[in-house]
This record gives C-alpha cells, sequence and structure tokens, in this order.
C-alpha cells in the first residue's frame, strides 16, 4: 500500500494534533516537588523537540478501537516518560557516552552525571505513579493494574533493560542478525508493543484485536529502528543525534547495506500492516503512520 | 520505656522469622529475563547480608493491625527492591563513589557502572511490577493502586530523590539543622513512612491508624540515621560501608557531637513510640523494634 498525497497530509495534521495533546498532557502531568536541580533535567529533556510516536500510536490504537483517545492520554505520557528515561541513561558516560541527543547537548552534560541519573529514576518513578493515581474518564483500577504490568514487562529483564545490556555487551563486537533483532526488538520493539497494548487495554479491547495491534506495533518499531539506522548514514544530519557511538556498533545498515536495510524495512513495515487486515479501513490511521514512519527523512 | 532482656531475645527471634519470610519471598519474586549480567548485579546487591528492616516494618505494622503479616509480603520485598536500588545509585561514582556497602565490593565495583544503574533501574520497574501483578491474599487492584502512589511519593520529586539530590548538592558544604533533617527525612524516613503505609493498608487500616504508624516510622527512620551516623563513628567498622564520603558530609555526630546524637536520637524514639499510644498493648512489637533501632550497635 501506497500513502496518497491526501492521505499524507492528513496525517501530518493527526500527527501535530496528537503532538499538541501529548505535549499539553505531559506539562500537566510531569509533577513538581522539592529537587529543583532534577526537575530541570527532567523538563529539558522530556521537552527537547521529539516526535512523541510511542505515545501518539497508544492514542491512534484507542481512537481507532474506541473512538476515545483521551482515555489513554495520561497512559500515553507514562510511556514517554520512560522512553525519556531510557534516553538519558542511553547517552550516559558509562553507557554510549553521546554528547547530542535530539539536536542539543544530553542531559548529563548540561546537568552532571548524578542530576541526569536521578532524572531517569524519578521519570521511571513518576510513570508508575501517573498509572496508579488514574485520571478522570480512564480505566478502573483493575485495568491500570494490567497497565502497569504491560508497562514493567516492556520495561524489565526481558525487555528494554535486556536489550540496552545486550546492545552494550556487544558494542565493537561482531554480532549476528538475531542478537540484532533481539537487541532491537527490545530497546526499541518492546516500548512501541506496549504503547499499542495501552492504547488497546484502555480501550478495552477484545484479546483478538490487542493481539493484531501489538504485532502491528512490534514489527513497525523494528521498522523505525531500522530506518533510524538508515536516517544517520544517508540523512542530513538532521536526527540530532551523537553518531559517534554509533560507528562502534551494528546497525541494520552496516549488516545488510543501504538497499537490503530499505528491503527490510518495507518488509517489516508491511508485515506490520498485514496485521491490521481484520481491522478494515476503521484502522487506516495507523497503516498510515506505519507508511509514514518507512518513508520519514529524520 | 526500656526493653528488657527477654522483651529483647523475644525480638531478635521475631526479627529473625520476618528476615527468612523476606529474603525467601524476594528469592521468589526478584523476576528472571534475558539479561544475565543485570540479573547477576540485581542477585549480588539484593542478597548481600542485610537487616530488611523496612520491609520487617511493614509486616509488623500488618500484623499488629490485622494479624495478616504476610497479607503484606510481596509488597514488603518490593520496599526492599527499591532501597536497594537507591543505595546501588548512592554507591556510583558520579554519587558518593563509595567502594564497600554492606561490606562487600558496591555494585559498580563488581559489574561496572552501566550495569549497575540498569540494575537500579531493573529493581524500581520489578517494585512497581510485583504492586501491579498482586498476589494470592493480598489486596484488590483499587488498594495496590493506593500502595503504588504511596510507594512512588516515598521515592519521588518529594521523597528519596529530593533527599539525595540534596544531599550531593551540599557535599563538602556547612549545613544548617533543617537541611540535615530534610535529606535523611527523605533519604530514609520516606521508605521507612511508606513501609508503614503500605503495611497499613494491607491491613485495610482505618485513616487514623494509618497516621499514627506513619508518624511512628518517621521518626524512627529519622533515629535510624542518627543510630547509623553514631556507629560510624564509635562502631568498630561492622557496619560494613566506606566512610570516606561521610567524611565530606555533614552527619547528625558532626553537627550535634556524640552525646547531642544520642540525646536526638532518644528523642525521636520516644516521640515515635508516643505514636503508638491509641493501640495498647498490641502495638508492643513496634515499640521493641523501635528500642532496637536505638540501642543496635551495627
Amino acid at each position: 500500500m501506497r500513502v496518497s498525497g491526501a492521505a499524507a497530509s492528513g496525517l501530518q495534521a493527526t500527527l501535530e494534533l496528537r503532538r499538541g495533546q501529548v505535549e499539553a498532557a505531559l506539562r500537566r502531568t510531569v509533577g513538581s516537588g522539592r529537587a529543583p536541580r532534577v526537575s530541570a533535567a527532567i523538563e529539558d529533556s522530556l521537552f527537547a523537540p521529539a516526535k512523541r510516536l510511542r505515545p501518539i500510536l497508544a492514542l491512534l490504537v484507542a481512537d481507532v478501537l474506541r473512538g476515545e483517545p483521551e482515555s489513554v492520554l495520561p497512559a500515553a505520557c507514562a510511556i514517554e516518560m520512560v522512553h525519556t528515561a531510557s534516553l538519558i541513561l542511553d547517552d550516559l558516560p558509562s553507557m554510549d557516552d553521546a554528547a547530542l541527543r535530539r539536536g542539543r547537548p544530553t542531559c548529563h552534560v548540561v546537568h552532571g552525571e548524578a542530576t541526569a541519573i536521578l532524572a531517569a529514576f524519578a521519570l521511571l518513578n513518576r510513570a508508575f505513579e501517573l498509572l496508579g493515581e488514574g485520571w478522570t474518564g480512564g480505566p478502573d483500577a483493575s485495568v491500570r493494574s494490567g497497565l502497569m504490568r504491560d508497562l514493567a514487562a516492556a520495561i524489565g529483564l526481558d525487555g528494554m533493560i535486556a536489550g540496552q545490556a545486550k546492545d552494550l555487551e556487544m558494542t565493537e563486537k561482531v554480532i549476528d542478525f538475531p542478537t540484532l533483532e533481539f537487541i532491537h526488538s527490545r530497546k526499541t520493539g518492546a516500548l512501541f508493543t506496549a504503547s499499542a497494548e495501552l492504547g488497546a487495554a484502555a480501550a478495552r479491547a477484545r484479546p483478538a484485536e490487542r493481539h493484531a495491534v501489538a504485532a502491528y506495533a512490534k514489527n513497525l518499531g523494528l521498522a523505525f529502528q531500522v530506518v533510524d539506522d538508515l536516517i544517520d548514514v544517508t540523512g542530513d544530519a538532521g536526527a540530532g543525534k551523537d553518531v559517534g557511538q554509533d560507528l562502534k556498533k551494528t546497525t541494520f545498515v552496516s549488516f545488510s547495506g543501504v538497499a537490503g536495510a530499505q528491503q527490510l524495512a518495507r518488509e517489516l513495515v508491511a508485515a506490520s500492516i498485514e496485521s491490521l487486515r481484520e481491522f478494515g479501513p476503521k484502522a487506516d490511521p495507523l497503516r498510515e503512520l506505519a507508511n509514514y514512519v518507512v518513508t520519514r527523512t529524520k
């Protein structure tokens, strides 16, 4: 499936609208306290220019399945907080030692390493607190308990943390394709999948619907990462990331070449869209999002 | 109130029993996955010799209020996981740069800094996952949501994280007593208070009961910290900690002198015990615990 010019422009408007909603909700829900330096580090990291793809995915799923995107908005914010926490940690001197992120100096460069670590810890904590608190029009405590389990599983010892640990272990080593997939299905795929699952759970989706959007999101997350690797090589440095460390790592491009990675991204997006077959036309916003992810240039 | 020899020996048996329960439950609930290095770092940190005072406090409160200590056991494990995560972070090179903890080399010394940070992150995540999962005989999802909010508040930007941030900010600076109390009421007091609150909530305590045990635990936590400072100065180095960094910091002993800190600890424990007045004799295990905290020598 190709996306038409009109659909693309409709999608851009949708993405802008949803991004605005997510950022306004993040500002309302980020929390305050008596740790001004940590709060400043959180603000800088959370409100740097960002695509907000994960929370937007949660909103689109809730919208497609139930027509109530706002019902999942605070949970979507929790996901973005976890994602931001993971970026702060990935950039630390003991991890990727990155100086640039989202076009700006990284959190530890600006705020110091200790404050950066505390900011990441506080973001993870606040994400779970949000799900514990609940929100007007949102799901009840038993559904929110399920959201929490999904989110924790995506983060935990077979989720993002396992992906990051393997990524660090494999820096400057030759790795095979299953290992590359292991790393990125966890570092990126797990939180994409959790985003779709949270959207589905908040929309009280049936198990079959939930599995379909989870399969969609898993492949979409991997496609997103493949395209990220392509942009690092072929893009105009607009990604705003410090690419030095990436040279020490196997990427989908260094593994498969540019043409091979482009082919892989197309296949992943096709598989992703295929998972939505049962939904019919109502899932078009998710199909458009998948096409956007694979055609984006920054 | 003084604790008699018989009561002290009864308390020792209680502490041993409860510690055994906590450690067995921690082994069952710690979780596994596909990040073996991170799992090894978690095991080493979580199962180093420890007093388990915070989870024991939660169990004793649930026992005193409802006679069902096991109903709070997984929540008590969650608290110990958060506490262990905070110790791993406190010891990092960018924070206290400590080489010893609980008598052993610190987590980052053994496992490297990146793995230590991921272990702390995984422990925090697993703590919330446990509360999200629930357990047989435990409270329902709405009560567990409340536990999660209490725990998150104890950790967050006016809890442990604020205490740690202020502690780092004030290293090698002259500080006043309110600042010293700010730091330790958050670094230590907040999680003691949350332990009592989780025990009370799991026991479906009335608000007045809950407030009473929270006030008890808040003063107990501060008393614990004052005694810790005293042991660092007067003890036989059996605390197993790296005391180098503490010399750069104001402690209750450096602020008030040994006699002044001893007097402060006695006053805090007296205030702590006073909060239990309405409970009558059934709260004696909590009174004994308070006397143990102030008379311990390691």
